[in-house]
């Protein structure tokens, strides 16, 4: 594995326009998934949505990355995280969030949770729930300027976190050389949902690069994310 | 939320003639997914992947359910959680996993994770871990009688999930009237990557109803999960 250190060197006008054209393309893809789950057309219809779906994947794999997004981008990983499941620009699976952070280690967001999301009847499935958490509890630890990845998750679920809008707040509690303690909270219409711990580590390699920065008196770019 | 007691009257035929239609078209739509974090092609070649897309999603739209699948199917519930985000035959997002399970309390799978799942470069999103852990805990209580929705869930992460094939596996340890409590872990090729503890409850509508259903000497359906 290799840590996104690098400045990202791509102009921002080429990001842009790549942004520009992929953003729409992956919101077509998640109305799509939210129809997949959501029709009632008739079968037919259905066959036919199919080769127009079979026509756009033929086209997208005329080329091929030969690594994934986040190798892909590893050098410019501080602001693309576009193949991220829960705030990628470039994935569908994601709902996304955008999540706003800041130094003192906080994190939040408000989201929306369609369909597709789903677990028991009317309600985000408590996977999903998890899914977020951990994604958000991972920005306000890397908001710190030490990023961290995951090593303990605890989510207690306090009731059904029903489908629709929603909102996620994180902050970090403390931490030491390595660990980061950091706890969030789902809130939804009638309030807290699911609420977490999670204990992040600073990967050794971030670690090493860090002290020795320090010691260069240095400042090092850092990733807001590892995952 | 109301819980899927009911027998599944749907003829053997439609559910097999839906099926015949959805999976392969759910099918497509995941290799849009993976085709959208992977594809290297122009930016012209997206944009008219896009109108192949958007052409897709108004066939589909054309008619939509007035419910979600979770609410629409619960009479059905005990072999169609067809929405669900991790197994669901109509949901895209899903990998998805085939789970398989026996009333002793264990549940198995072989699952494969792509790129559309990466958290840190070349490996499986943290909250992904965490979503595919719940789920197959779910199968491993309800596979017992009694289904329970989630309590608490806590993930040991041991090292970096690798994306690609992996598998999981889960049992209940231990239950009382209310509570049944699993374990469940990832494994990749190199052994454990992520292990996970999760407490159940068996929700007080299906309670009561067991409870009656004893007290008459009749035997429910159950579903086997209820997310």
């Amino acid at each position: 594995m290799s840590w996104p250190f690098a400045v990202d060197d791509t102009p921002d006008a080429v990001v842009d326009e790549e942004a520009a054209v992929w953003r729409p393309f992956t919101h077509s893809v998640r109305e799509l998934i939210d129809a997949c789950v959501q029709s009632a057309v008739d079968l037919d219809e259905v066959r036919a949505a199919q080769a127009d779906v079979d026509a756009a994947v033929a086209r997208l794999n005329k080329a091929r990355m030969a690594a994934t997004l986040g190798q892909a981008h590893s050098p410019s990983g501080r602001r693309r995280p576009w193949g991220n499941p829960v705030i990628g620009l470039r994935n569908p699976i994601a709902p996304p969030l955008e999540v706003h952070s800041d130094p003192s280690g906080r994190a939040e967001c408000d989201f929306h949770c369609g369909a597709a999301y789903e677990g028991p009847p009317g309600l985000v499935h408590g996977g999903v729930v998890s899914l977020i958490l951990d994604q958000v509890l991972g920005h306000a630890v890397g908001a710190t300027g030490r990023p961290g990845m995951t090593g303990t998750l605890t989510i207690v679920y306090r009731k059904g976190t029903p489908l629709g809008d929603l909102r996620i707040e994180a902050q970090v509690d403390r931490r030491d050389d390595v660990k980061t303690w950091a706890s969030a909270r789902i809130i939804g219409p009638d309030g807290v949902t699911a609420e977490a711990e999670g204990v992040f580590l600073l990967p050794r390699a971030i670690r090493e690069r860090l002290a020795q920065a320090e010691a260069e008196g240095i400042s090092l770019p850092m990733p807001e994310i590892l995952e």
